[in-house]
């Protein structure tokens, strides 16, 4: 059953980048609460964000073999983004494999599972969301999948979903929803910037969303 | 049994500054070894501290109505103090309404679940400590109360409460108890400076607080 | 039973120093995939690297009266390395202790427990990794023992031994060991170097390491 | 600070056994879904219920001293309720402390830490909560207090308040509130009797509880 | 968004029947190790096993409204599968939710989140997986979705798949996939009956497996 | 560096017997409270208790090559103990490993890792202590080492070495210390015994071990 599917189809550019900007809090709301990865996924480093193309991983524990075949099916603006087939916290990558994904334009990587030369990821500029930093090598023994479908730290993911990730984790973009997403969380952006405004000015939520005869009603009482 | 009290006692503000100046483990100390939160309370961002006077919040899980009508109720020096009534990691509070706490002279946030926008947050200089980061949203469905007793991160708190918050975690001091403990906290600062001294010096801790009969006596055997 | 061994073997300076600028991942490598600490041990502060030989110390949970005597055995260039008795997350270690251990030319902390005033920990640039943050102390009520060998976060350390650790983790090499690790490490490094370059300028892992006959002889379809 | 509190007012007793009947979901829905302690905390034997009334210990982690000194406190009818000063799995307690508080008539233990002997104490029938077992022994070194207000797996518990625990975890009842609770509880139950039997002849929740309106007005859609 | 289908197409009465008597391992490995649920997923009662189709349900955390509008689209044989839209631990499920499903045919419920009248339940012989026991009850506030495609417990799971649960956690298998499954499973039975046999006579692996000259070849020496 | 170790030296089976009689908590008071595995480490069934001397494995994750290469060094009375060289929870014994270690006298196995086919273990009446109960299979792909010293769930273990393990977990003591270990814990079991009589007769602790004196002049108030 090991196999890698050469052929993805993936989203406009334009699309991609409008994601990222909006970021993973917005992304999330505007398409209906769906496609966020675990709070265990974090960043490695401090300040990181992107947005790109998954090009999907599955793996035996400890194993990083499919790597090496993934990283041949970079396109640029892609990222990758693996799951071990069972739960694994090893160091499945390092600076030798960000030298060679960044070569092929690659974005960055999503993996449930573990990194290591972290300053060097840091260093580099290559930004990673991981569930794990160890030191511990894996092997190339088994063979696993690329370009399947995958469930990733809680999330389903396909080749060529877009996926987004900053500092408040990370949310996975149907393909052929990315553009009703984008346009979602743009109008989305500018609701919220005059609510911005108004709550920066002191005017209370309970007002500017008209809360206060709901909570009455519901029984809320102040004493 | 939903309810808001509205009329809170805070103590003396250069109180709740001088512990702040303290800091976490010096008060901790000082009252005794009581109110330390878990250690699964971490600031969200690097280099913040804050001391203040406690706004606390019962919620239900996943719902963060009562975060709005809580800010209502802050005076300036307070922080917002959150519970859900179940364990919840979601997101339930994020740049906007930080701005609007920050508009009432809210100096923080201490919350046993999630938070989303910390890039913004940081950029804000709005402290938070809270027990997940997590971009996923909450409903305005189910009244909780505000300003009642809750237990946070195992730590009981009422508000009025002084709440200090560093790196080394969350500790809460009794209303009625703030002015002895910033007493006894001040003593022991002044013992730890001299004592920094003669160790910086090369003094031993076991000569310092003459510890070597003691061991002896115990049987400590040096071979 | 407590007991403080004073006569320690350490390795030759050159050896620990070399050690320690190969880092975790390397060294790790290098002795054959031994020797690492868990995952849960974890930098306190960004940034920090250190390498040095193991003084160890056996704690009962809760009671850091040992650390006080291990600070007498210090020699410079050694770090300290504790283990509790039982699992616990208190702050065994501040400012003072540092101070104290500084001024014994100590290198810095690993510690499967806790510690506090980790802001001065930072400032003073003394190095930690540890399990937990938390500004709860504890007692000086029970004996343990000093340089006694112990099992800290998964991995088993005797006095003497070499410790690296960095932002990867924490990995121990035994004494007797360390200058063929340092030798093995210094061959991967310079093995590296090379493939870093062919990586960075495009060339594929599944060419440089010949992977595609093994692949498909293993079944891996490209579809 | 350490203190034993003598005098401890307790419910009366038939209250204490209704609400042990009513079980702990129905007890805690009673008193509005307060009291709950973490499902961390579990029977250690299959097949435990009961409810007491609490003699509560606060004691320093790995030391049980305050164990001893509570077992003089406790009245027929009584529970144990310890909860450490900071996080610990270690063994509190076992068959020889189990022996002593059952000859003082006590119903059982819960404790947000360890406890040994397991075997014995479901052969004795002694019932135990704990969120660890842990062959690992404590200390007798340092004081606690006994009949303080503590917080326990993140529930307040007073001297005198009721705990009921079963299958389904531990909940905690004011002192002063439980009659009402217990009236609350078995009004309940008898509710519960007449849903349960139209539920088994094939009626729907959907029906019973009228909910299809508000369902299909929030736009709930049957594709 | 949220939405009930009502039709499911679901796989032959004796092909569930044939993938239960297998159980999880089997069926597992006949699938090539696809479908497992974390290992938090676990029976609430000894000796539970089950299999059947799944009704899937999506629901807020804290909120099980969406079961009462499960229980109605259950046939005969069908399992429910819950997963909440971000991690929750409540108690979304008791003995009044199992009496109208076992009314309606339900086998059983898979949850990643909690169950509570763990007694009853197993009383009733009622099967249940969840990954928490907590007498913390929901609210009824928030829609949710039934017979979406969701991922429970790291499995993606979909309306009509068949899903096997015994005391080795939980295996889904897709619905189009289930006769071959079963087919590979039952060869896998058979295979491991006639191994059986030989290791029990005292035969070893290692040369039923034929696996001494790889070990020799790898390197392994004995010593 | 793959190797297995073929000459044990294995204690006196009196000795063996002995210590599992006494069982894991009084052999691990007997022996200075060392040796205790971590509380993760727990009885896949109800009511097993073993004792017997270990046969080490040191295993790659997720691969279980080595435990087939151990079952040729059994010897009848001889325990398995299996430590992944990184954190896993895969199944890597299953019933038939159970069926040809049982055929070559083994009494039980202790894995800092998962298991499956529990419920066929059970029935077979071998016990098994665990991390981790998975249906997850593993592979057989990469060498590891049998009767090499291991850390395995924070206990450093060799082989020869008696492990005693029952509900209150698992406890290794040192081959070269066992006869004497024992003899300290049946000392033990006899002053327990006489303890256990004045105590069901309602004797205090506070009289038996005589506390009341230390405990008034370290300054506990009765109020």
């Amino acid at each position: 059953m090991p196999v890698v599917v050469t052929k993805v189809e993936r989203p406009d550019v334009v699309v991609v980048e409008g994601l990222g900007r909006a970021g993973v809090a917005t992304v999330h709301e505007a398409q209906g609460r769906r496609g966020l990865m675990s709070n265990r996924m974090r960043p490695v480093w401090h300040g990181a964000r992107m947005a790109g193309t998954a090009v999907t991983i599955s793996s035996p524990p400890g194993d990083n073999w499919m790597v090496h075949v993934a990283i041949e099916q970079i396109r640029p603006g892609d990222v990758l983004v693996l799951a071990p087939t069972s739960p694994c916290g090893d160091g499945y990558f390092g600076d030798l494999l960000a030298t060679s994904a960044m070569a092929r334009g690659c974005r960055g990587l999503v993996i449930d599972a573990g990194v290591r030369d972290v300053a060097d990821l840091e260093a580099m500029g290559f930004p990673v969301w991981s569930t794990s930093i160890s030191a511990q090598g894996t092997v190339k023994a088994t063979l696993g999948s690329v370009n399947v479908p995958i469930v990733c730290a809680g999330a389903a993911v396909e080749a060529g979903d877009v996926v987004v990730a900053d500092f408040d984790g990370v949310c996975v973009v149907k393909r052929a929803e990315a553009a009703d997403v984008l346009a979602g969380a743009e109008k989305r952006l500018a609701a919220e910037e005059s609510k911005r405004k108004r709550l920066a000015a002191g005017e209370l939520g309970l007002d500017i969303y008209g809360m206060r005869e709901e909570l009455a009603k519901r029984g809320l009482k102040y004493v």
